[in-house]
């Protein structure tokens, strides 16, 4: 079927998720489509400006309940990747308490993987990926280059709290749930200097393509030690590649397979 | 339902399809993807290798049937792009004889279009997309430098025909199937020079970033011209723009909605 023949790989997030496919940075939803070729869909669900309390109710119509799941590709793969709206500081519309951010995603978590969900699917692995790190010069730069000039709205210290709250969920979440720390990553390799975030940060909040880089060495690290079924090297077209097409009589060898290895 | 809250554009071709996506490249893929984040999937269904003869059986499982399409996203846009491995020469087991290549791209045609068909999806627009230049030249030093050495399998008059039938049955089919014509822009922009080609082409076959860069252009112009409904321009994310959300009650402005601008 349309979209059907391939299960998918869902990327649930914010502006930093939806622009993964930007074509000027190489990011990594691009990456992920690209060896996941013929073996999983890579679907964007990235929504910009979006904080948890807003990607829940979106989440509950993008997800398969249990009666549709039969039909829809499967999800093997879950990217949530959220928080660097829910920090916005108040009066911010998009501000998430610490607490509220927390309970939110540990909800998503449970959506999928509470049997007594409408969308549990037990299949489905999931990734926590943490908000990168906020470089406020930077970012106020942009923001006061803006007509009318805007306050700064972020703080590296309050999104590092949230940065925090993502790995504790994902630690508390235990098997079937993974976490990529973008932040502790970046700050790392900035040597834990705000200023030289803009290495990889476009505008001290979104990443540039040597951050999207970054982002997708470390995601595919976590595939390869915590999912490895699911790292691309492990799977294989889910039709032949045309090498192995039986010219004489290819149809028996176009049948579409399982894109798992045969042991 | 998991990659059912969006429609899709699928991408039904060979390698050059299936590299769309390749991150050094910026290729029509992430382009694509890009663009129509929020409001249509973008499906690579490119089969590096794959000539018609072999494509066929894969959409026939690949494309939803009738019965199945009630389930399934809906194919808003299909693009189909064949004829560089078709046009391979004798004695290569990716040649499809020119008269056979158009059968084949009518049978495609006509599996989406026809109301008999088990395929037919009336509201799926095609567009067809020729083949580009071979440059014999680049070709040639990649193909003579492998271990073995490889005889030059493709000629530029051979694909040149293979890209006017493709332009034939673009203009034989008539409403709701339209043609970019890669080879044609290529072959402009090269000044007619073969080895002009190097510029767009990266191994005198496959496109290389600037070669994808032109070829996603004409397309993109192609669905203004053709299509005008389905233009980015002309479609809206299918969940709110965070600013259009009512932040003291999100819920009912959270609700999915169609992609299509009200009048």
């Amino acid at each position: 079927m349309a979209a059907y023949s391939q299960d998918t790989i869902m990327l649930f997030g914010d502006s930093i998720t939806q622009g993964g496919w930007e074509p000027e940075k190489s990011g990594f939803g691009t990456r992920l489509a690209h060896v996941y070729a013929r073996k999983l869909d890579v679907l964007n669900r990235g929504l910009s400006g979006y904080n948890t309390e807003w990607g829940i109710p979106v989440f509950e119509q993008v997800f398969a309940k249990k009666p549709e799941q039969a039909h829809a590709p499967k999800v093997r793969l879950l990217l949530i990747w959220f928080g660097a709206n829910d920090a916005c500081i108040p009066p911010s519309p998009q501000h998430v308490p610490l607490p509220k951010f927390t309970s939110n995603l540990k909800h998503i978590l449970s959506l999928v993987r509470s049997p007594d969900s409408p969308y549990h699917s037990p299949e489905t692995k999931i990734v926590l990926v943490t908000p990168p790190p906020v470089n406020t010069l930077q970012r106020g730069v942009d923001l006061h280059a803006r007509d009318p000039p805007k306050e700064l709205d972020r703080l590296f210290e309050v999104t590092e709290t949230y940065a925090e709250a993502v790995r504790a969920v994902g630690v508390e979440a235990g098997e079937g749930v993974a976490v990529v720390d973008v932040f502790g990553a970046l700050w790392e390799r900035a040597g834990k200097d705000e200023a030289s975030l803009s290495q990889y940060l476009s505008d001290g909040l979104h990443l540039n393509g040597k951050g999207y880089e970054i982002m997708y060495d470390e995601l595919m690290q976590v595939i390869k030690d915590k999912f490895p079924e699911l790292h691309p090297d492990n799977l294989r077209y889910n039709f032949a590649r045309w090498d192995e097409i039986d010219w004489k009589n290819p149809a028996p060898t176009l049948q579409k397979r399982p894109i798992e290895i045969p042991k």
